[in-house]
């Protein structure tokens, strides 16, 4: 891998701590960064290098994986990190910056490859890029990357007019916008699963497959987000991104040829094919929820409308179902179903792909228990790939559903963040999401915004610790399923 | 369930001792017998009914599968057993047994339906079923019933020597010749597991299978049973029977009714689609084996030949591998391999079913370790089913095979002959072997018995300790294929 500096906006922040710090370290461990590697810590207040490593070093002693084996390592680990203080609003200051790169590059023999990764608020993306480009930072002879993290943009237009604003500065090949769900191991999975497996390759379309549901089910409520959540709510917060990603991921067909370009342009292909929604439709496909009080594990918690931060009368969404139809080929007929809300009963991300069942009849005396069969993705807390099959049991000769399951949970499995750094440093952008996805998927959701907005659509309050309102489970009821 | 009197010949020996007892007690604690229900064991010995019970109670305490918590219901049970001598070449005896049966019959309001167990020599089956029909035991007003183990005949035509004996006193829907591999859970399941599940349904044929493999390997040796043993080989000891049951059970396809008769009939038109192998063309689709001296568990263990009871000179069959093919519109062109042998390095038995891959070019240069998908069905000593597919290690990003498992081998499960006896108990002869299946597994064996016979193909010798000769995985090879 070619040398590089990896220049960190929001270097003292609460995800560059979590995250980004750990993700850096377990690459470096894994011998997966480059020989001559330079991470330039950037933010707001004053701070010495020494005060910066320290940092650095608790962070790591706090969240890395490996850890406690490896603390000699830390030491040669924040060599690495120097700090430069920036005001992002100060243009002088990148000239600063992009002397005191030039500087390191020169004494440590760093090509002039810079990748800038913004971990700051959304609002200072365009104006770092612009001051980016006009101080040279992004002048080079090597490489320029930029990665960014959500939100890109509130609606469909902010989202353009962003783009347009970033592009100025980076090419879209050059930006890596970061969607930590396309970070999580199971979620790159879903290439290899569906497309190195002829068994579920030939199950993979709409003549084996009666539906598919895509949930991801937090249990925490808004905690200390109150200000950003409220205005974004779960379309924004989880839809628009992460669940369209999980579906593109989930629907994309094999091309013929696997690489970056074929897969994001699978990707799009499915947003292409996504039936749109018409505000009026929305809300025969859309149910809007937000979580009243209730229990979650054992504990009475409050709800939505009383948390800090947030008005007694806010109709913010805490919770999203919606059925959407993909009108190509091989999924024309199958629902998908995705499920996103906060203080639900359990907190997990999973895929279930159910079968059809052309046999129903045959068994139907003897045999009430016969299940369909499921392949369910466990993408988190636990990663795995579960089937459900039907069995019979041996004492009474019973069909019952089994489940045979495989699991990675056990493994020591890096980070989204650390894969999806590794793929950056290398430039593969196979799981950074392409300025294209990200506008079909605003254009997608823009009609539901606008339905929540209008209020045209009920709000269904869900007691927390449940698996949220019932409209959502009459969506599936209808097309005569049920939520597994 | 109706009242019935189980006749038991041969309650002296060893099979009852080990299997019949334990298994009638277990049918016993899960209330699985009539009613009214009595056991009369047939013997050779005098043997008082105090003492006959003594030895069925030692039995039940060795080797019933439940029965240190329920020693107080074997008291109970023992007093259902009654012994009988017979000399079986007597006449006379069947009719004073007739007379005991009566009188029980009277005494206990048991309706004159009576089983017949024959579990004593082969070559008695026809004079017992000879005498069982001139003594008047088997005139009842009620069912009557014949269950039998193999050998059934030890060629094609002493089978159907042995049949007419039969068929003069049984008809064939009054015959239950027990496998005992058809009694094991995995086994009956094949029938649940392929027709149950459509997405197993949709893949069962030669579009997405590439080949079946079916394994029965023993690590012991010929034990005890030299003498018949060296007539038989493992070619009528396996081959014959299991290994043929085994792939008719894998080989069936779904009757749009489940019923037995729909069952057995599928089975069947398996053994008559069977390809025949002509004497001349065993050389190219068996391989013979015999072992030779090894090591089982790290002991060492002497070659078949030098056996007690075996001549040094003996060509006798341990090992029989042999690739068969099934011309139907299912199986055109997807080989079933079957292998069995003593003194292998491992004892189980369980099918592989190889599914075919299309996408082998696909993923070709960064993806060498991608292997096919396989089902693997598990019969014993674990039973499961486990599922390998394709899967992405999330450290380096090589696809790699995950086997997806579902094992019941923690479950309190049945023993075959409990879930056989049960099944004839109540007339259903689904997992029994119909007379046409043993005629035509006879007539497709036989050419490979006179080839055996003449010696026209080689003996391999094969170390005790290892999965057989060479010539074994030259079979698949030739194909493209190797033993998994």
């Amino acid at each position: 891998m070619d040398s590089m500096t990896f220049v960190l906006f929001g270097a003292t922040g609460d995800l560059a701590k979590r995250k980004i710090y750990p993700a850096l370290f377990n690459l470096y461990l894994d011998n997966k960064l480059p020989d001559s590697f330079l991470i330039i810590g950037v933010g707001r207040g004053e701070l010495s290098d020494d005060d910066f490593q320290i940092r650095i070093k608790e962070s790591l002693l706090t969240f890395s994986r490996h850890v406690v084996d490896e603390k000699h390592h830390i030491e040669e680990f924040i060599k690495l990190c120097r700090y430069n203080r920036l005001d992002v609003t100060n243009g002088e200051d990148y000239k600063n910056l992009l002397d005191v790169i030039q500087q390191n590059e020169k004494d440590r023999e760093i090509k002039e490859n810079r990748m800038f990764y913004l971990s700051v608020a959304p609002e200072f993306f365009d104006m770092i890029a612009s001051n980016i480009k006009e101080s040279g930072l992004s002048s080079t002879n090597g490489c320029k990357r930029l990665m960014i993290e959500k939100p890109f943009g509130h609606d469909l237009k902010s989202s353009q007019h962003l783009n347009e604003k970033l592009s100025n500065a980076f090419e879209e090949d050059e930006i890596y916008r970061i969607d930590h769900y396309l970070g999580k191991p199971m979620v790159q999975n879903l290439e290899a699963l569906g497309f190195a497996n002829p068994i579920l390759q030939a199950l993979w379309n709409n003549q084996h497959i009666a539906n598919v549901q895509i949930t991801a089910s937090e249990t925490v409520g808004v905690e200390a987000r109150a200000g950003y959540y409220d205005k974004a709510g779960a379309i924004r917060d989880m839809v628009q991104n992460h669940m369209l990603q999980l579906l593109m991921m989930t629907a994309m067909h094999l091309p013929t040829q696997i690489s970056t370009t074929d897969i994001r342009s699978e990707k799009i292909k499915v947003m292409e094919s996504l039936r749109p929604l018409k505000k009026e439709e929305v809300v025969d496909h859309v149910v809007r929820g937000q979580y009243g009080p209730g229990e979650i594990q054992g504990s009475g918690v409050i709800g939505y409308n009383k948390e800090p931060g947030v008005a007694t009368s806010s109709k913010n969404d805490t919770f999203v179902a919606t059925r959407v139809w993909i009108d190509n080929d091989f999924w024309q007929g199958v629902p998908f179903y995705i499920r996103t809300g906060k203080r639900m009963n359990e907190k997990f991300t999973k895929i279930v792909i159910e079968f059809k069942n052309p046999l129903k009849d045959l068994y139907r005396n003897d045999n009430q228990n016969a299940a369909p069969n499921l392949l369910v993705i466990n993408v988190s807390p636990y990663e795995g790939v579960s089937m459900q099959l039907n069995s019979k049991n041996p004492q009474n000769g019973n069909l019952e559903p089994i489940v045979v399951d495989f699991s990675s949970s056990g493994k020591d499995v890096p980070e989204a963040y650390e894969l999806l750094i590794f793929d950056a440093l290398r430039g593969d952008s196979t799981f950074f999401a392409h300025w294209k996805e990200v506008e079909l998927s605003w254009q997608w959701v823009q009609p539901i915004l606008e339905a929540f907005e209008e209020d045209i659509l009920p709000l269904h309050l869900y007691p927390s610790g449940s698996m949220g309102p019932d409209p959502s489970n009459q969506l599936l009821k209808v097309d005569g399923f049920k939520w597994w």
